[in-house]
């Protein structure tokens, strides 16, 4: 238990120092602080965080703070994750019951167009770590001493589970994320589904590699315990971490489905990462042609491009064409319109613009190219 | 009539206290619409526009306002650069003298920390085109009719002279700078020195290869014929294109000689273009590591960097490091101060960072790789 | 020659489309910076500026700019003003012609949705000082000897006069506004119609005081001779004075009647100045009720006012009521909305809400006040 | 038991409307969320928020993050108020220790600059109605069956006591606070000290008069039971409401002294509301004479005003001379410098400014006079 008590007063002392760094924010506005991304072709893009705490174990807010939070930005869904084991609070909020979180926010949410999800933060040392299991039926019966029970018994109630921050610097001095046989028996065992390339305000792309490596699902979450206006810089145009999940529908079996098939992108302080099957689409959807036409009787196109996302995109141009107000290399930004003047060399009917994506990865070091087919006249 | 000058001195008088109390806010930079950028070992950074029009020829505001326009963006010396050959208000400005708009804004300035540099734009069709010529004695006497003559009379009187927007659609409609047979003998006589990279909101990155070719000066003009503020986007936080001259004194010699030896840079749009000679060194001066520090008893090094520019620097990591807190391509504000968390895997006593800066070029395609070499507990 | 009338045509063209893709994105109003007052029954709401310069006298622009400032401020109405008799640019613009500054924005103006109308400023010691005709035909008969004769001139041609800055400090070293016996004779043989309340930066209400005592139309006008943009701080969302004339329909015939009519209020620095006639209708326009219910079954009523005008207004409760959330003086801001709690002390089906305006004037240190009918339900 | 939660679904579902209906804020910046008051002569204004909940009763934040959101407003101590008698959270927090909140975040602010008062509120139905207790030793003696009997254990403790939202519709229908027989024996005992004049976002000048009459404290709290960043509207300018208090010394001690003399005035909403005897120095100190002088050879005298605090000055001018530049309503913005032309019709060497301050109030609908003595060349 006192192991517990250490590893979490380092947590703590990191949150503290990380506040006071607070990196400058990329002003994304449109709807405010609303995140927004288009949806895709065949699914909708559901803007999910499936981390977080309250009173009832080491966060500071009530969990109904936790839903309007959510709302103000335009989540589709939260899932309450309590610790199972570290209960800090416990002189006060007594309650053996780990669900109460869930219960009091869901209760709170229930005219609302948002969905709570109930999970549990399976809270051990390394390894196997810190582990979410989400989409459970009772946490309590999670509260076992192996912990790979704890797994099972997820996994018994249909849970969905992540390993949480494989980052972290309490539990990994170096920062770097490495499986641990345990991880890797866990992984087998089909007992481990995804895991956190984004926690709160670190990205790992050792993490990111092991996602791919391992078939498990990106996720990306906020891990919020003080309250999202302070942590994620929201009044600089920051925005908290999310898991943008592709779902056929906007229900909780939706979210769950998406998630066990592995369509997420992790969206991080500007930064959007997914396997190249669901990021290109989402980056598809997001930048589109508005208008496209010679300038006068010259060989320069002027395209308009419109970008429907929150993504300040930065872009370098990889078409055989340079431009005549650019330079190759351009930022797009947030729900802005931009023109683009193409020198074409000659009259064209149609042609492609083709893009680096520098704020998107699908791999670390590695970026998509995304090819915009442009029609004179469209 | 003396009184009415009286009163209207008063008048003016008036004006100007008025216009004093009224501080600008734009949001961009340090300084507001203020141009910054940090000296460089043993020369000082210029920030210069060479290109612009009054009444006295196409544009359309009064000499004095390209004075205060100029004391506004904090510019250290501006070029005035009438038309000779087009004068499309000679209706109502029949004045012959080509010097008038230089002699207006050059007396209007007297008591201001600027340098008014006389210049002329010797207007032609192509070839050669429109090419300014700066550091004039008299720039009537380049009203000749061969445009050689021109070009013989402005070296006569130890001018420098650059090529205009080589890549106007008006002169080129495919919108690329190609070296004319007359360019080529211009350049072999000695008698052009430079070349526009950047004109107005323009750029050629074709203009950037032929100056790397021809031993060119990179050139980066507004062109402006109406207001500054309305042209360039000032209320969103844009800026004027400037030429970065790196001069060892701030006077009209210092200026020239470094414009003789090439030592500039072009700020456009947030890109900075300029040989790597005088790249590298102003963003060296431009980011520099506040402190350093490894955090508690990890293995993870905090790095503040603090960029002195107004350049919002974005970077690809080079280094064998990954980021605890950022991917691998980030962005680096104008005037900001950024914690860098790196994984080092050891604790080190010092180490270097290296980026790629996508914001800037050394060529077409081309950008600078910047070390920044980091000392733990500096 | 040719040739180059027509690139730079071209040219020219660029800028406008390129001008026209850059939104402004100024603080104070809902459209930016454009000035925007609701119409009131039965006339039209015509913002217009009578007075400033360009370099055809002692301004700093050329006329053009004096019309595109006016379009991005949303004025309906311009009037060009030149001083007949101070020609400081003279030794560059030998012009004799006093209707070319007309003549050029007239010109520029044409398939803008902006009337341009002829003006002069006949500019003389004191008395009379400074007085603009505006609706002349020919300016330059006005250029005669005895300063009463310019008047008669400019009567003959049918022109709408008025005293400029009569607290002019130049001219009245006491900055107060005092009628000669000139003046009294001009306005006698029906020569003076009008007089700045407002000029500039400059309030005065001891004009507003003269132009009630003798039926002269209230003027409120920017004499800009610089840019709007610099004088009158809008980085800042200030606007630059003009005078609202309510107007049978937007004609220049129609602009002319309604001065002639004294239909005016003049609005300057989030001041509103008129003859209660106008001022009254206008204020009655600008804030409307858009909703009134009782909060539960309290006493308490919620009414909605909604601000469609860009004045803020500052305003000081004259009802029976006191109110629940706001104290008895408060701010309406520009194009907002503002719920007020009132304490009818019983449930009513109508009341009145009653306010004196603050920043509106009927009379030097008089305010009007505004009674605004409240219907529950409604 | 019953009748307590319905009056608090009321207040709750009140508060809910509140939010959507929020009005457009003060932009006070300076110090960014910070509130700042210069000090007076003699004491130091020390802010103050006296009235506030966690979830130790109804509101939704752990007890430290009324101290997070305290520091962030820069202010000098609060208070930990819970209902005592009103536990909505009991079945998760059962403790039956009243000072559960205050000790957590007594703890919590050791090592900050502010201090942490132990309060409690006597939740009764009316009358007395809801009280506040502060400056406590043992909250939990105040758990008795007569609310008579609460007062005077408060008392017995040193308590300072101040009712509570005497305008919350809820206890009195039409909004107007009104003394009962119980409250007006509480005054005569001694055991009632002050009243709120401000709660939250509600303002009852009928409170204000009773205060005058009475001779009690006039209080002003926020009353937070959700985030203060979304209950008063941070991000557009927005404040919570404090208590200035005057005090000799920035202590626990010291707030009580000054508490007991009646030394406050209360900050809501850009209103400013005191005695006369406090709320003049206040005025005096936030607004200075930084600079005096004539203009030139004129009697208009440049009088340079700066505003050390954060209210919007709302000011009518009530001195024998009229303005130059401005009307005789003026605003002077928070932490804003003015130059205000004085047409003094003749030179002086020293004269008086004097403003009505209509954001301020002594009494219902009264607003203080302030007299700034200007001296020419100061």
């Amino acid at each position: 238990m006192k192991q517990y008590i250490f590893s979490f007063f380092l947590f703590a002392a990191t949150v503290v120092i990380l506040q006071a760094q607070a990196p400058s924010g990329h002003p994304h506005t449109h709807g405010g602080r609303k995140i927004e991304f288009p949806d895709i072709p065949g699914y909708r893009t559901l803007k999910c965080d499936f981390h977080m705490h309250t009173v009832f174990s080491d966060g500071n807010v009530w969990p109904t703070i936790r839903v309007e939070e959510a709302l103000k930005d335009g989540l589709d869904a939260i899932a309450m994750t309590e610790h199972l084991e570290y209960q800090p609070h416990k002189e006060d909020i007594p309650h053996p019951d780990r669900n109460r979180a869930f219960e009091i926010a869901s209760k709170f949410a229930q005219s609302q167009d948002i969905i709570i999800i109930r999970g549990s933060e399976i809270t051990r040392s390394m390894p196997p770590g810190h582990n979410n299991a989400v989409f459970l039926k009772d946490a309590n019966k999670l509260l076992v001493e192996d912990p790979i029970d704890a797994f099972r018994e997820a996994k018994k109630q249909g849970a969905f589970v992540f390993w949480n921050h494989p980052m972290w610097t309490a539990q990994a001095k170096d920062g770097i994320a490495r499986l641990t046989d345990m991880h890797l028996q866990l992984i087998e065992e089909g007992l481990l589904d995804g895991i956190e390339v984004i926690n709160e305000s670190t990205y790992s792309q050792e993490a990111l590699q092991i996602a791919l490596d391992k078939g498990l699902t990106i996720m990306s979450t906020s891990d919020v315990h003080g309250l999202v206006d302070w942590d994620f810089n929201l009044e600089k145009g920051g925005h908290r971490p999310v898991t943008l999940v592709f779902g056929t529908e906007k229900t909780e079996e939706g979210i769950k489905e998406g998630l066990e098939n592995r369509r997420t992108v992790g969206w991080f302080n500007n930064v959007l990462v997914g396997e190249e099957a669901w990021l290109m689409p989402l980056l598809q959807a997001s930048i589109s042609v508005e208008k496209a036409a010679y300038d006068g009787n010259t060989q320069v196109a002027v395209v308009t491009l419109h970008n429907q996302s929150d993504a300040v995109f930065q872009l370098e141009n990889l078409s055989p064409y340079s431009f005549h107000r650019h330079a190759d290399f351009l930022t797009l930004g947030a729900h802005e319109t931009l023109e683009l003047e193409v020198k074409t060399l000659e009259v064209k009917d149609s042609f492609e613009l083709k893009f680096k994506v520098f704020n998107a990865y699908t791999a670390p070091e590695e970026h998509p190219e995304l090819v915009i087919p442009v029609v004179i006249g469209k």
